[in-house]
């Protein structure tokens, strides 16, 4: 038998106690898997004093001073599971750099930074994997970079945030308005004290910047990302996409441009309740692939929670054992397409706007008057009464996402129109 | 760049063309991905004089001879999509041992003979990958052999034969019998001339057999596993079915048992219709995982096809391309758990039970008699009249299977049982 691997958990959270305890439970499984044991020699925690007297580790293992046990020369893996740009960065760089591999779940670091920790993983010959950055438990990122290599990936289409999908998912089962499904997301514990991570879209965007790095092999930052939140999706939006026969989720979505560029982007929008990721509800996340030869391919489960990110966590901490044992590393990086990134005005998409109009001559020629000017081709038009008004729904053909958002400012600025009830973009065929 | 890995490509059907197009289209990605070109030198086939004009390769590189092409000194990588036993046995044992990798998508040899692969493989030090061996394009082995490591898998449930999927989902959508389906299978190209292997589970079983071996690090072959086909699945069984919530599927489901083995089966059964493999039609495959720690996790894709599985051979390819360059190689196979299989007699398993009984006193304590009998316990009972007979569907709670199959047998041997109509096994909560 090998030496032990030894290993540096910085975080001590849900996921890090969680990935103590499996250390613990699975030991002689992970041995045998690895073909050496795992020694946990360190956890670098916040505050020293907290009773952690239920975890299975010598109590002697706990140190404030996370950066010392990063350099410590008995360190061969690096588990972080803190969170934030600083000061993980620092320790990650640090370790790479020392040659120590590591694991790790900080999406936002990875979306902000991805490049420093991979650059420091070439120059100090050391293995970066980072699995429970995106959709927790599931299997997701080793696909993307491993098993889809031999075919040419086209979209990406996700539910990675379990905070909103759970608010959405409240939403289109009871009619509630956004406020009444967050009070309840929170009170269930889906939702933190302060949600603007969540709701905002900034975690979700985090996780697509992963994900289209990944799938295009380019480098995609937080930067890059378009970003639009749920904070303004009504009972009147989840009620419209009920009535076409869809369900509003909060995608993010990463496609190969016609002019050989990509877009990556993170909205709400409707998608028909036919689609494979309609019925992904509540906390789990999926995402829904589509590669030229393989077709459409969905990856679904729990996408947060400290077990399923911890079941992640070790299998990443398996590879890396392995790859020291056998004195091998895994693929470095792969960003050599280097795709330009376009803007979200020039994305093509898609268009559902309800809108109150007097019921009076001329109006509808009017109104098709604005998508007209606009050169927006328009899919379905639905005209019911409402009294002296009647209610239009549209949907467009796909547009410039500039042109679309265009035509609903001129529509807003027109006279006869009452109220624009509804405006969400449209996804899935 | 560094030198050329060279390929020897054995088969050239719908696969073998795809693989040959793909290597052709890809080059350049593939070269970026790998860090080394990919040269196709050698493509074996039956028969020479097949006209392949529309292949864009040098004719001059096919040949019948497939254990000379094996052989031949400058061959790095060997990819087999012809399927079978032999030759293909000796064909990949032999490249194994003189240190080539194996790419295949064989998954009768890997169910029959997986030993004899992987034991050539850790003797010679080559890589072997069959990701496209179980369904097709969905990255699936990749997860369970390496993302998973970290965490127990209990149980794996499977739509893993498009043909019998496409079947029953016919049946389902319009009430026709089996035959009646399977001939339009036949028509639109979904069912081969001889269904046997399809329909009869067979090709359900091999794929049974590698996913328990992954899943459970110990080996099974196609001989461990219990198979029933879909032959015997009659409009009345669909009906019934559906009158309950369900849908039948042909499913492969390999489980930890609680007494420290596995059990690996295939066979009919129905599912609830909420269950997120209810929703999995016509020729798709998915795999739907439990793990202690993930949780649930689902993955869905094509499952044959000649791009998807090619998109999956070349996954592989690139994978065993870079640890040749890198001169590492794959952890081996995985099967130090070496647990029993247990046999289907001894599996814990629900029945749905319909039966036309003759409505007089007396009948349904008789009945209920039997399952007491058996020490079957009834989950729920429905009876409802129909002239001078009932209709009893009866529902158990899990039992050993050998207990509910006696049962059965017991039910048609009375005198006031005038037909038992459908019998099916019942899975998911």
């Amino acid at each position: 038998m090998a030496d032990p691997v030894k290993v540096a958990l910085l975080g001590c959270g849900s996921v890090g106690a969680e990935v103590v305890r499996l250390l613990h439970e699975q030991s002689s499984d992970l041995t045998a898997r690895i073909g050496a044991p795992i020694e946990l020699v360190g956890i670098a925690v916040r505050r020293a004093g907290r009773d952690r007297g239920t975890l299975p580790v010598d109590p002697s293992i706990f140190t404030t001073d996370a950066l010392g046990l990063v350099k410590r020369d008995d360190v061969d893996v690096v588990i972080e599971v803190v969170g934030g740009i600083e000061p993980a960065r620092t320790w990650l760089v640090e370790a790479l750099r020392a040659g120590k591999s590591v694991v790790t779940a900080n999406k936002a670091l990875l979306a902000e930074d991805g490049a420093s920790l991979h650059d420091a993983a070439v120059e100090g010959g050391a293995d970066l994997y980072y699995e429970a950055a995106v959709a927790g438990a599931i299997p997701l990122l080793r696909p993307l970079r491993e098993s889809l290599h031999g075919d040419k990936i086209t979209r990406v289409t996700g539910i990675v945030n379990g905070t909103t999908n759970f608010i959405l998912s409240a939403m289109d089962a009871k009619g509630s308005g956004f406020s009444e499904a967050l009070e309840e997301a929170t009170a269930l514990g889906y939702a933190e004290a302060d949600p603007t991570a969540d709701v905002e879209g900034f975690d979700a965007a985090a996780k697509a910047a992963i994900l289209a790095s990944l799938a295009f092999h380019t480098r995609v930052g937080a930067e890059n990302v378009y970003r639009e939140g749920i904070t303004e999706v009504s009972a009147a939006d989840v009620a419209s996409a009920k009535a076409m026969g869809c369900t509003i989720k909060l995608l993010c979505i990463a496609t190969r441009t016609v002019d050989g560029g990509i877009s990556v982007r993170v909205h709400p929008a409707m998608i028909p309740r036919t689609h494979p990721l309609a019925g992904v509800n509540d906390a789990f996340n999926a995402v829904f692939v589509e590669a030229e030869a393989a077709g459409q391919l969905m990856f679904y489960g729990r996408g947060a929670g400290g077990a399923p990110t911890a079941s992640a966590v070790l299998g990443d901490l398996v590879a890396v054992a392995r790859n020291r044992l056998s004195g091998s590393r895994a693929a470095s990086e792969s960003s050599y397409a280097s795709l330009p990134c376009r803007p979200m005005g020039e994305v093509r998409t898609r268009y559902h706007i309800s809108l109150d109009v007097a019921d009076r001559a001329g109006v509808l020629a009017a109104v098709a008057g604005v998508f007209a000017k606009h050169d927006v081709s328009i899919a379905t038009v639905n005209q019911s009464g409402r009294g002296d008004k009647a209610l239009l729904v549209i949907v467009t053909h796909s547009a410039p996402d500039a042109a679309l958002a265009q035509t609903v400012s001129d529509l807003r600025s027109l006279d006869f129109v009452k109220s624009i009830t509804s405006v969400l973009r449209v996804e899935g065929e």
